[in-house]
Order: C-alpha cells, then structure tokens, then sequence
C-alpha cells in the first residue's frame, strides 16, 4: 500500500481500552497512580494494541535508519563522512554501544541504507533502501528533490511492514549518519516555528566557531524552506535527510499496523515531527524511549505530547536511548497484566 | 563481625580504577560523554570492583526490609496497619509489583522481617530478623530502644553479608511498611537539617488534613532528636523504623564486602542518610535506583551527592524503582566492557 493512502486510514488508538486501563491500574495491589509514568505507558499500550492487560511486547526490532548529508561541506561536523560507513559496518560486526544494549535487551538490529555515500557490501541484517548516494547541501540548496522525499518516506513504510510481517510486535527507531543533527535542528526549527538558536545544539561535540555556522546554516535554510514549502513532503526536500524521511514513514508504517514504535533521540523526534504533520494519528502509537541533551530534542517532545522513558544525559543516537526504554515499557505491560488485584491477594483497601 | 567495627574498616571504592574507566571510555567507538550517566554508572562500577571494565552484575538479589510503626495511632496514615502482613504475602505468593518486575528482570525477591507487627509464618524467601512487633509512636516518645536500634543495623548488616555469602553480586533495597514515610521524612528532616515541612510528603496519598498532623509529628520528633541525640544510633532510636536500620546495616554490608548496592525510594535514601552518618565511605557503593516524588528523597540524595538512574514519578516503594534499575546499570558495565575501540573497529577519530 502507498504510504500516503495508508495515511489517510490510521485512526488514534483505543479510547475505550485506554479508560479501562485506568480502571484496572486501580484494582491493583499498590495505591492509585503509584506506579507513576509506568501507568500512563501501560495503559497506551492497551489503547494501541486494543485489549486489557495489553500484550507485553516480546519480539523487538530496531532499526538504524543511515544516510550522509551533503550540509557536511560547510563544515558543520568535525568528524569526517567515511564515518557513517565505518560505523555501519562497525553495526554489523557487533561493536557498537546500541549493539552491546540489543544484546543485553534481546532486540535484533537492523541497518537500513537510507541515503550512505558509499557503496555497501550486502550483509545479514542490513536492509537497501537507498535513495541517492548522500543528501545535496541544505545550506545552498534543497538537500533532495521532493520525489527522493516521497520514496525515502515510502522506503521507510514498507521497512515498518516487512518487519511486522517478520514477526516483530515493537519497532524501535535509530539512526547513524555524521552530520544529522543539523537537518534535525532544522526541522524541529521548522515544525515547532522556534529560532534556530533555541533547537541547534553541538552534536558529537562542536566548538563555539561551528556552533555558530551551524546555527546561520540552519537559520537560512529553514527560512528558505518557509518561503517555498506548502506540502510537509517539500519541508524535507528542502532541509531533511533521507534517514529522517525513512523514519516519518516507519513511524507511519507502525501506526497503520497498530504496533507500538519507538522513539530515540533529537534525529527521530524531529523525523517524527514529519510523521505528525503527514499523519497526525500516528503519534498516538509513538513512545518517547528518551531525551537527549541536544536542545531540539525536549522541544520536539512537545510538541508531539510524549514524555520520555529514560532520562540519562544521552546523546550518541544509534538507537541507543530507544534500546535502553525497551525493558521498561515492556515491564509496564507486564505490570498491569500480573500484578493481584486487591480482592485476589486479600488486601484491605483504604 | 560486627557492623559498628566492620564500619570503621570500610575505604572508599578505587580512584585509581575509575580514572582508568574514564579512560577506557574515551577510546570506545562514540563521540566523547555520549552515553552520559551510563559512563558514570560503569566507571563508578569499575571503581567498586577495582577492575577495567567492571564485572557485569549477574546475579541480583532485592531485599524488602518490613516493619510496623508505632506512629499509626497519630494517624498519620488511611491505611491500616495490617496492610504490611497482608502486603507481605503477596510479596511471598509474586503478586505484588516488585515481584512483576523481579521476574522480568531476573531479580530474586527476599522479604526480611525487622519488625512487623503479627506473626508471620515461615516461608521460602522470608529471613526473620524480627527486633520487636512495631515500633513505639514517635509522635510521643522514642520509637525504639538504643540497643533495638543497634539491633536492627547488625541484622541488615547480617543479611548483606548472607546474600554476597549465597553468590549475589548486586544487592537491591526494598521496603514494605504502613507508616514508613513518616519516620523517613523525619530522618531526613534530621540528617539534612531541613524543616519538617520541606520534606514530608503525601506517602501513599493523603489529604491536607493528614498532611498536616504528619508534618506536625515529623517537626516535633525530630526537635526532641535534636535536643537528645549525639550518635547516629541514637537518631535511630528516637525517630526512625526497624527496616530503617536494617537497610542502613544493609549498605554497610555492601560496602564491607565492596558490593554494589541499589537504594530505592524515600525509604532507602533516609536510611542511607543513617548509614552516611554511621559509615561516610559506604556511600561510596551506593546507587541511587529512582527518584521518588516524596519531596524527601530529591533532598536526601542532594546529600548523599546521588544521581537517579530511573526518573518515572513513582512512589510505590517494595524496590520497584530499585529493580527498574537494575538492567540500565548492567547495561551500562556491558557498554564499558563490550563497545569496540576505534582501532578494533577502524573508525577514524575526529
């Protein structure tokens, strides 16, 4: 199905189940809402996959949306674009952090080619779905044509349904691709209409100088973008990445499945700022894994209404954060399904 | 041995290996801080057990210290006080929350008795260490005797010592007890010298009127403390709980067998207080699982210079925010000990 038709077609999850949720979270041994946060995740959980206790999530995908930005000649990054490869290959031999935490967490990884400059040998666990060898640079141009927008977006669809079909019951989101996080700070600058001051942050790791080229570099693109984009398919043309579009249409992709998707950091929440504009509902199927300390990240959260699962001063992207929220949404669901009721464990009530 | 001579023997975990983990760190494949809180979680690891990387806790065990409190008769809670039993075998049936997340992290569940008020019958998972059948009201008088309070402190002692024994490599602190917010706010009012209303909170949700005559006991007990106490055990003794000196003889044990030891809700951060004030080094082995949002605990843990790994605005208690834990902190010592180096992997550094 085309990710634009299928759009159209994804309905919010559950009212009804979300109340009755809340109902059950009552009769359970422990006092109301003591559960905190865990309550209010459980209780999605039960609106998304439409039954109380909702089924605890047992079969985790992640997968690493990839891409190389062409905004990277302007110098927004001091790490060098052969990176993005050597960290993809770096992904499938085992050896980097979100592969340490899948390990631990039983979720499998998967790589999937966005946009990488290089050619890639195929391998297990690495998906091809790239558009174009690198992004163009935002700071002089449009970063792609709109019909590399509406493939990339349709590309990142049909990842989130060939994973459901495997079997998968969550989707977690990653990315890799030296210099993302600066079509990332301008879509949330876009989509949340805030200064890019406010949402431009250091990446890997910038000094004062490329902080403030990147911040001009996201400023005037974002105002070109203003002036030119009716369509949010032409807001990512004008200053996204390909991984940001594959990621709007995964998130896209889970919601039309009715499967709950997970977020990572400031690379997927501005991608699912995208998926919100194209698909409004599909944010209801959407967990916010974690914060990152970039500064578009707590923005962008807002907007989408969605508060995070972990909160460690993270910033690496991979997934990592998304890896680390897995246990914790998980043993929410569990929590609403075992824990005794008041009547079945013999408590006095208050 | 004994806690108060185990104390004094007690020496902070290695600066020599926790500089070598930051090291360490800054040669894994990631920019440099990018995993935040979880470097800090596996250098200080590293540091406990003196090795780079750290050993991966694989065996964990979550003791819930038990008691009754005298101070009920004030009313300082709407539940009665023979929710603790009956709470205790829920806990002893896996009913309750922290039994849910036990199994799904592979957290064994001991409940110790320090001083409930009934008779409980013998079961696997239950260790006896009752010191009296409640504590006396603190509201009017001593809760306990200084040689009870020295009692308790020895029986936590004893427990983490059993435990390490038996082959756990992590201990994880839990308590159960109607009343325990009370005497907990007054140790913290007492060991951070603040007042009375700062620091007492609703507990399980009571209303203004209750709140009112809690914070009422907490000032006044804590001011006769003041006037009579000179010794850490003393404190104890005027204001505190049973499972209050057990978790406290808890971390001591920890720290004396240089074993990481996971602190819970406002409970555990009062008790550590006392354990700070007894064994200052003990801290040292200390993590501080959640944040809870009784107001005591963001302030005990200012104190004990602990940051939370799990931030859910829970307010359960039993270990949940302890055993929530648990998997980020592995993770964490995984991350240090597994991640490629950029020359394993051949990743160019920027």
């Amino acid at each position: 199905m085309d990710v634009f038709e299928a759009a159209k077609s994804v309905v919010s999850p559950s009212n009804k189940m979300l109340e009755e949720a809340r109902s059950r979270q009552l009769r359970l041994t422990k006092p109301p809402y003591s559960l905190g946060r865990l309550e209010e995740i459980a209780n999605r959980l039960s609106a998304i996959c439409g039954v109380v206790p909702p089924s605890i999530p047992s079969r985790p995908a992640l997968a690493v949306f990839a891409g190389d930005h062409g905004v990277l000649a302007s110098g927004v990054s001091p790490w060098p674009a052969e990176v993005t490869t050597q960290m993809i290959y770096n992904f499938l031999a085992g050896g980097a952090a979100v592969n340490v935490l899948a390990r631990r967490f039983g979720i499998d990884v998967k790589v999937v080619d966005m946009g990488v400059a290089s050619d890639l040998d195929p391998a297990p666990g690495l998906i091809d779905k790239k558009v174009a060898k690198g992004t163009n640079n935002l700071a002089t141009g449009p970063a792609m044509t709109p019909g590399q927008a509406r493939g990339a977006v349709a590309a990142g669809f049909d990842v989130a349904n060939e994973l459901v079909d495997s079997g998968y019951d969550i989707l977690l989101i990653g990315d890799m691709g030296i210099g993302n996080t600066t079509p990332s700070a301008a879509l949330v600058s876009y989509f949340c209409d805030l200064d890019a001051s406010v949402v431009t942050g250091r990446g890997t790791g910038i000094d004062d100088d490329l902080h403030a080229i990147k911040v001009a570099i996201v400023a005037s693109s974002v105002e070109r973008a203003r002036a030119s984009a009716t369509e949010p398919i032409e807001v990512l043309a004008e200053i996204g990445g390909f991984e940001h579009g594959g990621i709007a249409g995964f998130i896209i992709g889970a919601a039309f499945r009715r499967v709950p998707v997970v977020l990572d950091g400031v690379i997927a929440n501005a991608s699912a700022l995208l998926a919100q504009a194209i698909c409004p509902a599909s944010i209801g199927y959407a967990f916010a894994g974690h914060i990152s300390r970039e500064p578009g990240a707590i923005r962008a959260l807002s907007k989408l209404g969605l508060d995070p699962v972990v909160d460690l001063n993270l910033a690496l992207g991979e997934g990592t954060g998304a890896a680390l929220s897995f246990g914790t949404i998980a043993a929410a669901a569990a929590l609403l399904g075992e824990m005794a009721t008041f009547d079945e464990a013999g408590v006095t009530e208050k």
